[in-house]
């Protein structure tokens, strides 16, 4: 049965002001007492990452991609006027200048309203990422998951 | 209880190519006589700003983000082969060429039409922007209100 | 009648990485039995291009965007990281390395299990592209058709 009170987000973007939008729409159904599965995949599965270097064995071209795509929220950029990271630092100091909660304390926000967070395992195999350089307390599932959870919730997003 | 005959648009994306997929949407529908409530979010808001100069005090930040983002839809850029402005120029040449409604054009409609458009205030105060620099008769709220109208909407689509 | 066994998914993107996201849901989609209606508009349209030079009569505009815009899957550049092309090739090869379905193959998947594609024709206006140019066996529509089936469809996203 389909419930408004269930909804999922697919993450696939891994820029800051889409990762922000995704998790204050999150947020913002948490709080109101939803259900909410967000499912992150492809550069969506950057903003997942450790702030801090794991390390695993990988080939050349996922240790180079591992390299060169951003750590966990702290590091991501965003989708306009970056400007080498520019754009994502001025926005970072309007949001704490304005008191805006950051990525970060969205998604903790979002974690303790017990948001469901799910890695697209797929695409961790296409970008070369392993469970070890993900935050802890995550799922791990494919498009099945997903549409089975999609078909029961009253809200669908995808922000790419 | 959702209706089909209600659809939400959420506009992040401030590109004109996706401006035009989010208003020949949002026309379609109200042309079939469903309500239409379209938030704008982020880069959306450049598509809500008054063409002309608006003289408001902002700190230096958000007096150099309002200069260089777009002013009104006639000055958006498309996402991709922009080149500058030169991608837009040209898109706009061969939409008129074509007797393809404009961006201004779209929006008219929809406005005639009843389509209802929000801007995000979270948004507002993270990109500077300040009501008087856009558009009139248009509403202001956050996530809540978009979650209370997608709830009840059978389309619910972000143009990110 | 809603009916969580139908899907629609708007095709806006012409990247690899957003097309592999829309057609992996397809297909999971189409496996479950499901009733999936895909819209290819704007970029997206490149999606559905023959890989072969078509010659068809076109102004100068039309002409230059045929001639810069990829033809076909093997073609598209990733949405980010791209690099003129070769991040697009690295991840197609680490694909193949890892037997991902690559995007011809997703596309076939979906064919064979009857998705129904819909190139949207005030696009192919815009951006100069003729029906001879796209593959056979697909849809031509406008939104009123997306609206009329995305009513009946459980599962309605954007992908841009």
């Amino acid at each position: 049965m389909v419930s408004v009170d269930r909804k999922t987000i697919i993450v696939f973007s891994g820029d800051l002001d889409k990762a922000m939008a995704a998790f204050t729409i999150a947020t913002g159904a948490l709080a109101m007492g939803c259900q909410v599965t967000m499912f992150f995949t492809f550069w969506g599965l950057n903003i997942l990452r450790k702030p801090e270097k794991v390390s695993v064995k990988k080939g050349f071209v996922e240790r180079l991609l591992g390299f060169v795509m951003p750590r966990g929220p702290g590091r991501l950029g965003i989708s306009k006027m970056n400007y080498g990271g520019l754009g994502a630092r001025m926005m970072r100091k309007v949001m704490k200048d304005k008191n805006v909660q950051s990525l970060p304390e969205l998604m903790e926000t979002a974690r303790s309203l017990g948001v469901d967070i799910i890695a697209c395992t797929t695409s961790m195999d296409v970008m070369g990422i392993t469970k070890e350089e993900l935050i802890d307390g995550i799922g791990y599932a494919g498009v099945a998951t997903y549409l089975a959870e999609a078909d029961r919730s009253g809200l669908n997003l995808f922000i790419g």
